[in-house]
């Protein structure tokens, strides 16, 4: 997709008092939802203007450009804002998968009457996602 | 659905500092999502209990059950929990829109490289929604 200039967006978000805002990824035919991460300012303008996906992580302090380590990346197909700009929703081409169990998504686990139910299987081992 | 006892999925969820987690609510069958809201423990244990969603609600301060004045209810299909236990995936059935717009969803604005760009028409006028 072409680069997207980031200040329409950056002037519709809201971020929290930490700087950030969260973000859900949504593979875009499918519908399935992948994972909720974060974003900062400087996440937002780079997923905008490189059509890959970054993230910050908050347990690291940093950019998460998603696939960095595993290989298994984000390209943007579009950046959706809702009504009170405090939310983002990223419809996404993931390659692989998104968890790092090694699972498409990342909501495998369903809360049901008999109790809690892993609803997905492992796709690609954590090893081999990243053990290389 | 029937009744679920909430204390395995408190157990596994991580609250953040003031007590919420995000939740994501999708609809269960066409994959739209549709919003993001909080909960809190209490909001947790009543939609697994009712099956009726029922978030926080930040800005009033207190239990919001989704649809109680707009008539807009969502009711539980699914309830997932992501890898870390720090997001709420809520696969859900809506009435009407989600929106407190009248859109079926709050992701109703794009950001492209024209520019911002509203995706989805109103479905329902708010004063239809509110005025009652």
């Amino acid at each position: 997709m072409p680069a997207i200039d980031p200040a329409a967006a950056l002037g519709l978000l809201k971020f929290d008092s930490a700087g950030l805002i969260p973000a859900i990824a949504q593979q875009h035919d499918s519908g399935e939802v992948l994972m909720m991460a974060w974003m900062n300012r400087d996440a937002v303008a780079e997923t905008l203007a490189t059509g890959r996906v970054c993230y910050w992580s908050r347990s690291r302090g940093a950019l998460w450009r998603k696939g960095e380590t595993s290989g298994q990346q984000q390209r943007l197909v579009e950046f959706l804002i809702d009504c009170d700009g405090d939310t983002i929703l990223l419809k996404v081409d993931q390659d692989g998968v998104a968890c790092h169990t090694g699972r498409r998504t990342c909501f495998y686990t369903a809360a049901r009457a008999e109790g809690l139910a892993v609803i997905e299987a492992v796709k690609i081992s954590p090893e081999e996602l990243y053990g290389k």
